[in-house]
Formats: C-alpha cells, structure tokens, sequence
C-alpha cells in the first residue's frame, strides 16, 4: 500500500485555492494516483449541507471533512482539501485526525486586498454592503496557521507553479516519487 | 492496490447489524486489511449531526455515508457500513455511486418481532408509545431489498458466523483471498 497523504489548502475565500487544488489533483492523477479533491465549496453542497457560516458550524465541517480525510489518508490514498478553514484550533484537530505525517498544509497566502480585488464570486462586495455576514476576512477573523509546510502568496506565481512547489514539498516527504 | 469494496448491512434497528459489522472488520484487521466502519448510529454524532429521521434526512444520512464509502473504496479500501438504510430507492443510489463492482449488499433480515422482542435500546418500546415517530417497522416503512448479494436472518447462526458467511461471498467476489 503507497503511503496516504492530505494536502491541505487553507486561505481566504479568492486567494486561488480551488484552482491550485484542481491543477495539483490533475498533475497527481495524470501520475497515476487515485486523488479525491474535497473542495469546501463542493462539500457544502452534500457532506455539510444545511451548515451555516457560524464559527459552530465551519467547525462542525472542517471536522467533517478531516473524518473524511482521515480514513482515505489510512487506505493509502491521497486527498487534496481546499476550504478556507479560517479558525487554527479547527486546523489542529483535523491535523489531529489525520496525523501529522499523512498532512501537509498549505497556507494560500494571497493577501486580502487581492482577493478582494478580484472579488470573482463578487463576495467580498456582498459582505462590504453588509448582505452577508460572518465573512471571512471582513468581519470574521482569518487566523494564519502558525507552522504551514508551505506558504504560497500566489502572487509571484500561477496555479501550476504553485502545485509545483507542493510536489516538491509531497517528493521531499516522500509522498510521491521525483518525476 | 487492491481493489476496494463495501460490505453494506442493511436491516431494522435491533437485527443485529452493528454487532455482524463488527466481528467482520476485526476480521478482516486481523487478515491485515484496513477497514473503515461507519456504523449509522456513530456517524449521526459526527458526519451526520443535526439530520433527524424524516424521509429527506434519512435519504441525506445514506447519500453520506454512500459518498464517503466511494471515495474510499475508489481508494482501494474495504468500507463496512451498518445503517437501517430502510428505503429501497436511496440503496440504489447509493450502489450508483459505490459502483455495482465494488458494492456487497447484505440484508439482515431479522424478523420484526424477533428485533422487537430483544429491543435492546429501548426503542421499539418507546416507539410504540409513541414516543418516537418515524421509526422504521413501527410507523415508518422498511423496504426489504429486492435483490440483496446475501440476506441473513440471524436466527440460526450467531454474528460469528453471519460474519463468515458474508466472509464467502467476499471471498468469492475476489475481495479477500481464501484463508
């Protein structure tokens, strides 16, 4: 059995963390690798459906998406997660589930201006004039994880140089073999 | 990698389900496999925590765990789940999306009274006091499945060998080799 392993992408909402995850997945898969992308986004609409944005519930779905994880990193396999997962108790536990050595997580750096920005979902307007609340970012707090394996800021470099430079991460851990 | 399966165990509460579930993944641990359980009881405190027993929220509980049990059997595992799973039409999508392949359907067909009469928790009792609604076989329906790869009734063999019976059919679908 290959040894199983989690990439986690943590960020604001914009800072590129489901098109990272989408181009490491595609490069992980082209390699041969069974990969399930659990994109928070996706996973609202099905494992956390009915959870809202109150700091319960994003916790109840990191959780639900670090049992996930956890049990296909223990089957060998290899999971690339992309949720903003703002809160560094909530990353500590699902680090907890899944094992400091099956995770590698990723800080998708790329500054709140700069999401904002570019706004693609136009969220962040939405949560300026007050529509949403429990925004991240803008009026709920983004806690920087304190030990990342990797930092990316994304703005130095595209979604493809940025999965990358987590195979490099994944190659010196020995996830995956040098390409 | 070896190719992944679900051990699905469906039936009323009180057949027996979580017990078989459990005498078949030690086994299977115990030949060296890695098996995750997801017994409906436990994954409705995490996975599942806030879905009641309405028809759309049992039909979400199974889509669930159906989704979790893909990922890891396309991950080359072996998944047991133990859920009431009581409607015909959710089994089905949930094979869709395990794949037939990679799907061991088992009924636990426990009779209704047999199920009442041992009425372990408690339930059966306080159903029909009406203290519970929805409860399958009480006022709530069970469809037996139309075509189950295995149907136990329990009555003539103990969870051992329910357990080694559905140990054949894995054996013979290829799962797990002859011990």
């Amino acid at each position: 059995m290959t040894r199983g392993c989690c990439i986690w992408l943590t960020g604001l909402s914009g800072a590129g963390k489901s098109t990272i995850a989408q181009v490491l997945a595609a490069h992980l898969i082209d390699a041969g690798r069974t990969v399930t992308l659990l994109d928070g986004d996706v996973v609202r609409t099905h494992l956390s459906r009915g959870l809202g944005f109150s700091k319960a519930d994003r916790d109840a779905n990191i959780l639900r998406i670090a049992f996930v994880a956890a049990e296909i990193v223990r089957h060998g396999g290899i999971v690339v997660v992309a949720a903003v997962s703002p809160y560094e108790a909530a990353r500590n536990q699902a680090r907890d589930m899944i094992g400091h050595d099956g995770l590698v997580l990723v800080h998708v750096a790329t500054p709140l201006a700069v999401c904002e920005q570019r706004d693609v979902k136009g969220l962040y307007a939405r949560a300026r004039r007050g529509e949403i609340t429990g925004f991240t970012g803008v009026d709920d707090p983004y806690e920087p994880p304190a030990s990342p394996d990797l930092a990316l800021t994304t703005l130095d470099c595209d979604a493809v140089e940025c999965a990358r430079r987590i195979e490099c991460v994944l190659e010196g851990r020995g996830f995956i073999s040098r390409s």
